[in-house]
């Protein structure tokens, strides 16, 4: 249902640039068609409290087109005075998100290559420094990817399920996290536990979790919603300026960072992922998970 | 009792820069006069030990001339080679400063603005840096300003009375912590702790803020003094130079940042302080206090 | 048993950088002789793990012979392409290592403390930066140097015996831990602990240190090879480009400080440790040690 040509172009206008908000005449509307394709997002006028549901089965995974998704339904929420506070969970059961899709990675070209990642850098740039206030309700797993959406939260509860794990875990797959989800680990957890995690490409169990931190605080499933929307409105009852200029403060260095190695990132990431042993691993992780489905 | 002319003196002695140690000829006997106005200062000669006593009813308020006080107070200490170490508490029951003094940034010219704002920067400047050991003693509440001189010394002692809270509450008031107070509490708390505390704005009840690290021991009331001086004893029993130098290279990163944007920091200040909406607010503010304790 | 000539060869190659993997013609067969004079070194070829002990008794101290020995086999070990992780520990009872060899830095040439403080560091650039899986088996005391020694491995298993310490105290002996000390330390407690336990020279016992984060587990001494047996499989089962990226990136930016102001270091070393006072109270120290040895 979405008309030939406004996947592309919408990829196009994320693509320019780090403040699409400054670009003249971004046709957002023409997006409206997609924009709950892969993620359903409700605003709560009365309360200014919009809700992004992840539901692109079976696990949620990051691909380009979620990612276009994503940064479009967090731009018009963004650009939308009537919404102060957006809170991110997962309608698919037991998953939040499974992080970065690999089919993305595998097989394709530099042209793809290129593009996904910017998209991924994209969807961090914003979510890191959305003036919203942002809440990670992480309603199941979510490793990698899925753990950096979290971790761009201002807040983090999860459900108190031991089976529900959490965590950077790219070096399992024999990758590595760029710099800028190791920075953003880093400002939450701290530079020990963020070195050790990651070279063991860890996932903790949500009680783990909570113990070092990834996750403020652990809830039982039932009273998840009522606990995010209280947590939102102790949030929101700062005044939006002060709060903004505060979270501005504490994450610019971060979000500098990325700004001004982004296309060196993006070669980076091209000369790693096209690497032939690198194809290897993921074509058999993809055949990993393909004979578990099965 | 001061005599007139003086107190403006000292101030622009202060304001002439960084390292007044060095100004030829700074005649700090001049001050002397009205150096325990607002602030008790005793110097045990035998221990090495000074006491600085903030009495300034009703709430130690850090008013330029409460700053400018501070500094030559612990300037004279500084420079005095009997006292190695000092201890900053309260003489006004149940609070330990409530920070910047409200009716400074209110309503004045941009010429008092900038002073003022110097007077804070060269409070923390010298606290900060301070060569001598640093105790505080926290004796009662500790909002924002009182918050950064705790945060400012090497120990802190906070009594166990659950109703006496501290931390940069600043949000709260819809203004923001500037970045040298921020870095200040990173170095206490670690990034992720002081993210969410500077954004909420939160003020932390004693039991909580030993929890978070943001002080570093509780003691019931009767044993302040006796567990205080024992910690100073403590720091005293290392060698000064090494301990300096230990110190300042701890310190000096962040130290050095401030010292390079001082000016535009008080350019950011002057125009952060006269926008009317902040005006406004803070005339709110007061109104809301004048109301509580009439 | 080492021929005359070898032994400042092999010094002099260490000395000239950095990288000496990529030196034209490393004579390292030359060094085997004395390779294991004060650290026995055993390399389990089925696993791939190699054991480094020091036993350079009384209290492996960091002499200067110590250190090239210590980094001669790291080398080679990092060169042998059967060998991916290495275990630390000590073969002398109740001590790791009593840290830098005080006798180095006292009345001494200059040059000899530039010989000397170039091997500290190569010891730390070779260890820090290591491309294997480094696990400190701390079955003993270890102050200063020894501490560094074990902040620098990827993971520390201390045995929970609370007579058994571990620290950077130099500050209790009149002296300042050099920057990358700091930068190592602050990597694994933070920043926080680490400016309090620098400034006071702390020595804390292994429950202590645990609590702190300076060591990551406690085992009883019977448990320690076992654990740690079982630690360096947990983290060799890991890709090992994927973990040595991640390791890479965590470490680099403090590497890097040192790498730009080596020669600067060496500077100041010398001239601090020149100093008449501070050749006065490390003589005093030596007197001290030599009394409780009598």
């Amino acid at each position: 249902s979405v008309p030939p040509g406004v996947l592309p172009l919408c990829r196009q206008l994320l693509a320019w640039g780090r403040a699409p908000r400054q670009l003249p005449g971004l046709p957002l509307a023409q997006c409206r068609a997609f924009s709950n394709n892969k993620i359903m997002v409700e605003l709560d006028e009365s309360s200014g409290v919009a809700t992004m549901k992840f539901k692109s089965p079976p696990v949620n995974s990051l691909s380009l087109d979620f990612l276009t998704e994503f940064c479009i339904s967090l731009e018009k929420l963004e650009n939308n005075r009537a919404c102060r506070g957006v809170i991110i969970t997962s309608a698919v059961p037991k998953i939040f998100s499974s992080g970065l899709d690999i089919t993305e990675m595998c097989g394709k070209s530099t042209e793809h290559y290129a593009e996904f990642w910017r998209a991924v850098q994209e969807m961090w740039l914003r979510l890191y420094s959305s003036n919203m206030v942002t809440v990670a309700a992480v309603n199941g797993s979510s490793p990698a990817g899925g753990c950096l959406i979290a971790l761009s939260c201002d807040y983090r509860i999860m459900v108190e399920n031991p089976k529900f794990s959490i965590g950077l875990n790219e070096a399992q797959l024999g990758i590595v996290a760029p710099f800028w989800f190791k920075d953003t680990f880093v400002n939450v957890v701290g530079h020990r536990v963020a070195e050790r995690s990651l070279q063991l490409g860890s996932l903790h169990s949500a009680p783990e979790a909570h113990r070092l931190g990834l996750v403020d605080e652990l809830v039982p499933d039932e009273k998840l919603q009522e606990k995010t929307g209280a947590v939102m409105a102790q949030w929101l009852a700062l005044p939006d300026h002060a709060r903004q200029l505060t979270k501005s403060m504490m994450r610019k260095a971060v979000l500098d960072r990325l700004v001004a190695h982004r296309e060196e990132d993006i070669q980076n990431f091209i000369s790693f992922i096209s690497k032939e042993s690198i194809q290897k691993s993921l074509r058999m992780y993809m055949e990993m998970l393909k004979k578990k489905k099965g």
